[in-house]
C-alpha cells in the first residue's frame, strides 16, 4: 500500500519544522554550555527567527488543509499506529498553535533570551531587581497568550490550565491541587518525624575533597555503564544542568561539579541520563516528526527521577557503585561500606535549594512554586512582592529562613526563561516514577539483583519497550493507562515508597 | 532622515536570512568539532532544510521587488555607504542565487554532508573508491548549476569562472592562470635552489615530545596575546582546522595537536586566528546582514596567512615567541636562541601535505589542485583517474612520489564537501597578504619592533581600519584599489618576499 500523498506532504512539512526546532535546540544547548558570553545578543535573534519561521510554517493554512484531508485516513488506521498518532497529535498542536500570532512567539523568544541573561546576572549578584522587569514582561506576554486561548476556546476553566497544557497536555490545575494536597498531607508528618532526629543519618561521606577531573571521569564511567555511548551522546558542564537532544542519535546531557560535594555531579548526571535515555529510545520511525519527544514533561521527569532516585539513591545500586567510588577516590572511601554510602546519599531534611533537596522535601519545594505561580497569575502576589512571598512560603512549609534571594526566589532558571506552569511536572514526575516502579517491580522480579551487579540492561529494555519508543504518540494519561492500568496521576505509590524509605532510614 | 520603508523591509528579510545562515554555521561547526558521530544523518537534513528555507526566502520575488524599489535610493547615496553597499551587494547575490532552483541547493547540501562523511572514512582508510561516487555526484550537480548560470548569462567565458565566482566574486580563470604562471616561474628556480642545500636549515627544534595539554595552554596564551578574548572567541580541536563565526562577537577557531611536532598547533592557531580576527572586526553596523563576512576568500586567506607566515614565521616574532616556548617546554628549548627557532620554523622543501608545506612550495600545491580542477571540469581527467593524475602532478612540480592516497588526493576536505573553485583563493591569499604587507610596512614603520615586543595592537588596528570593518561592502578588486592602489592581484610582492626570505635562509 503506497502512502497517501497528503501524508507525505504533511511529513515533509513536519520534517522541515523538526529541522528548524532541532537547530534551535543546538543554538540553545550551545548558549547554555559553551558559547562565548558576548555571543548572546545575536544568538537571541537567531533563536527568535527560527522560532518565527517554524511557527509560520506550522500554522499556515496548508497545514490545516493537509490535516483535514487526512481525517479519513486517520480514522481508518489503528489508534496507536504511527501515522494515526502523527495526524492526531499534530492536529491538537495545530489547533493550539494557530491561536498565537507569530509576533507573539517572537516576543516570547526575545523576552526569554533576555530574561535568561538577566537571571544569570541576578543570581550571581543576588539582586532580584535585575530580574524583575524581565519577569513583568514575560508574565504580561503570558497574559496575552492566555487571553487569546480563552477567546478561541470557551471551555477553559482556569487560566493556569493554559500554562500547564504546554508541558502536560490536558492537565488541569484542579487535578494538580488534588494530587499535591494528598502529597502534602502525607509529607508533612514525615518531615516532622525526620526533624526530630537530625543526627540519625551521617552524610559526611559525600563531602570532602573531590577534584573535578576525577569526578568527571567517575561520572562518565558511570554514565557509560548506565547506557551512555560516546558515538551518540555528549556530557558537558553547565551552571544549571539540563538535557537536550539534536536527534535520537545525538543526545546532550550536562552536569556541574562541586569540588567539595559529590552529589551534584553524581546524581545530576544520573538525572540527566534519564532524560537523555528517553529521547534516545524514541523509535527511529518517529525521527524528524513532532512525535520524537517525550509524552509530557511529567513523563520525562519520571525517567530522570527514576535513574536519579529509585536507582541511584536505592540500596542495590551501591553494591555496584561503591567500588566505583573507591576506584575514583581510594583514600576518601577506604573504610566505607555499602550501607554507609546508601545512608549518606539519603540524608533527609529541609533545605534551601530545590535541586539539592532530598526526595521527600523536594515535593514541598515544587508545591511552593506551584502555589506562587497560581498567586502571580491570579494577581494575589504582585511580582515586586515575590521574594517576600517566597520567603514566607519556605518558612511555612520547610521551617527555614531564606538568607538571600540567590538561595531563594532566584535559584531556578525557569521563570526568567519564561517557563510558568512547568514546575508542577517535577513533582508529578516523582509521582509517575513511583507508579511505574511498582509495575516494573512486578515485571522484573530480579531488578534489585541486576542493579546491584551494575546490569542496567533489563531496566533499559523495559523502559524502551513500554515508554520510550512511543515518543509522543500517547498523552500522559493514555500512556499511564497502557503501562500501569490507571489513567491518572496517583500519588499513593510515591507516598508508600517515601514512607517505607524514611522509616528504613530514620526508624518507624 | 528616517529610513526608506523598503530598506527596513529588506534589512528585516536579510536579517532573517542571516539568522538562518548563522544557525547553519553553528550546525556545521558542531558537526566538525564535537558532534557525536551518529548524529550525522539527521544533522545533514537540518543543514539542508535551513539552506532550503534561506534560499527560498532570498530568491523570492519580494526580494527582487524591494531591490528594484531601492535603486533610486542606492544611486543617491555614496558608493561606500553601508546602505548603498548593502543594496548593491545584495542585488549581485540575488541575480546569481535566483538562477538556482531550491531543489538543487538541497541536493548540493545533502551531497556535501554525505561527501564529508565519506571523505572522513576514505582518508582514514586511504581508500579513494569510498569517496569516488560522492565526487561523481557533486561534480554532476556543479555541471547542472553551471548550465543554469550559462543559460542565464551569455557573457560567461569559461565554466570554471562560475565555480570561482562563489569564492572570489568576479575573478576569471584566465586571471588565475596569469597570476599562477608568474608565480610558478618564479617559484621553480627557488625550489631548485633549496633542493641543492637540503641540510642548510635544521628543524629539529620543532620536533620532540610536546604533551597536548601543554601545547593547548601555549597556543591559548599566544592567541590571547594576538587578540583572542575569552568572552568572544572559542578555540577547539578538530581534524581539519577551520574558523567560523556565529556573529562578530562569537568567533570559533579550531586547531589540532601533534604530540611530536609543534608546527600544526602553533601555526594552525595563528592561521585561524587571522580568519577569526577578520570576522570579529567587521563593523557592528553590518551585523545580521550579508555584508557581515570577508570581501572574498582570497582576502580572508590573506589575513590568515599574514598571521601565520608574515608574522608567525618572521624573525621579529620570535623575540617575543621564544620566551613563551621556553616557559611551556623549558627543557626542550633550554639552549635555543631566536635565530635557531626562526630557522627551524622555516625549513623549505617539497613535501606531500599542503597544510604542512613551507611558504614557497605551498603555492605549487595549490597550482596542482587548480590545474586538476580545470581538467575535471573540461573532462580531460575522469574522476576515476584523479589519483593517478594527482600523483603525476606531484611528481612533476614537487619531484616526489605519493605513497598512498591519504597523503595524496584524499588529504583535503574540500572536494568531498563540494568545494570546487576554492583552492586558488589560498595562493591568491598569499599574493594579497604580500601586497598588503608592503603597504603596512610603509604605514607602520615600527611594526618589527612592535611584533618583537609582542605588541600586536598597531597591526590589529591597521587591519581593522583598512580591511576588517568593511566586511563585504567592497569586492576584492575594489578593496585592493582602496588599500594598495592597484585593482588586481599582483604576485610580484610575494615573489620579492619569498626571494628575500629564501636567500636569507639558504644563501643567494
Amino acid at each position: 500500500m503506497s502512502e497517501h500523498p497528503d501524508l507525505g506532504k504533511l511529513k515533509e512539512r513536519l520534517g522541515e519544522i523538526s529541522d528548524l526546532r532541532g537547530a534551535q535546540s543546538l543554538l540553545g544547548w550551545d548558549q547554555r554550555t559553551i558559547m562565548p558570553q558576548k555571543g548572546a545578543g545575536v544568538r537571541a535573534s537567531r533563536i527568535a527567527t527560527l522560532g518565527k519561521i517554524s511557527h509560520d510554517l506550522f500554522v499556515a493554512d496548508e497545514t490545516g488543509q493537509l490535516l483535514d484531508s487526512l481525517t479519513e485516513l486517520e480514522q481508518s488506521l489503528p489508534f496507536d499506529s504511527d501515522d494515526a498518532s502523527l495526524i492526531r497529535v499534530t492536529r491538537r498542536d495545530y489547533e493550539k498553535a494557530k491561536v498565537i500570532p507569530t509576533e507573539l512567539t517572537v516576543a516570547f523568544s526575545l523576552a526569554e533570551s533576555a530574561g535568561y541573561q538577566a537571571w544569570v546576572e541576578a543570581r550571581a549578584t543576588s539582586d532580584y531587581t535585575i530580574l524583575l522587569p524581565h519577569l513583568e514582561r514575560i508574565v504580561e506576554l503570558h497574559r496575552q497568550a492566555i487571553a487569546l486561548h480563552r477567546a478561541a476556546n470557551e471551555e477553559v476553566e482556569d487560566d493556569y490550565d493554559i500554562l500547564l497544557d504546554d508541558y502536560e497536555p490536558g492537565l488541569k490545575a484542579s487535578e494538580v491541587s488534588r494530587v499535591f494536597d494528598l502529597l502534602k498531607n502525607a509529607t508533612i508528618p514525615l518531615v516532622e518525624h525526620i526533624r526530630a532526629k537530625p543526627d540519625a543519618v551521617d552524610d559526611s561521606l559525600v563531602h570532602g575533597d573531590f577534584p573535578v577531573e576525577t569526578q568527571r571521569s567517575l561520572v562518565t564511567t558511570l554514565a557509560r555503564r548506565l547506557g551512555y555511548t560516546d558515538d551518540a551522546w555528549r556530557l558537558d558542564t553547565t551552571q544549571h544542568p539540563f538535557a537536550s537532544s539534536m536527534s535520537t542519535q545525538d543526545i546532550r546531557i550536562t552536569t556541574r561539579y562541586y569540588p567539595d560535594f559529590l552529589n551534584p555531579a553524581l546524581f545530576g548526571t544520573m538525572h540527566e541520563f534519564g532524560h537523555g535515555l528517553y529521547e534516545h529510545g524514541v523509535s527511529p520511525e518517529l525521527e524528524r516528526t513532532p512525535l520524537c519527544r517525550g509524552a509530557s514533561m511529567a513523563f520525562h521527569e519520571s525517567q530522570s527521577r527514576m535513574w536519579e532516585n529509585l536507582i541511584g539513591r536505592g540500596r542495590p545500586f551501591w553494591d555496584y557503585g561503591l567500588p566505583e567510588l573507591k576506584r575514583a577516590f581510594p583514600d576518601h572511601f577506604a573504610g566505607a561500606d555499602e550501607d554507609a554510602i546508601y545512608r549518606a546519599v539519603n540524608k533527609f531534611g529541609p533545605s534551601l535549594i530545590r535541586v539539592e533537596a532530598d526526595e521527600l522535601t523536594y515535593n514541598l519545594h515544587i508545591i511552593i512554586r506551584f502555589e506562587l505561580e497560581r498567586d502571580i497569575f491570579s494577581g494575589t502576589v504582585p511580582l515586586a512582592d515575590l521574594p517576600a512571598a517566597w520567603n514566607a512560603k519556605v518558612q511555612e512549609y520547610l521551617g527555614i529562613d531564606v538568607p538571600d534571594d540567590a538561595q531563594g526566589v532566584l535559584q531556578d532558571v525557569h521563570w526568567g526563561s519564561g517557563a510558568f506552569g512547568y514546575f508542577p511536572t517535577y513533582a508529578l514526575g516523582n509521582v509517575v516514577a513511583a507508579q511505574l516502579w511498582e509495575r516494573i517491580a512486578r515485571d522484573l522480579p530480579d531488578l534489585d539483583g541486576d542493579v546491584s551487579r551494575g546490569d542496567f540492561g533489563p531496566l533499559r529494555d523495559w523502559l524502551g519497550e513500554n515508554i520510550h519508543r512511543h515518543g509522543r504518540k500517547f498523552g500522559p494519561n493514555q500512556l499511564l493507562e497502557r503501562v500501569v492500568g490507571v489513567d491518572r496521576f496517583d500519588p499513593q505509590p510515591l507516598v508508600r515508597y517515601l514512607t517505607t524509605k524514611v522509616e528504613g532510614l530514620y526508624g518507624a
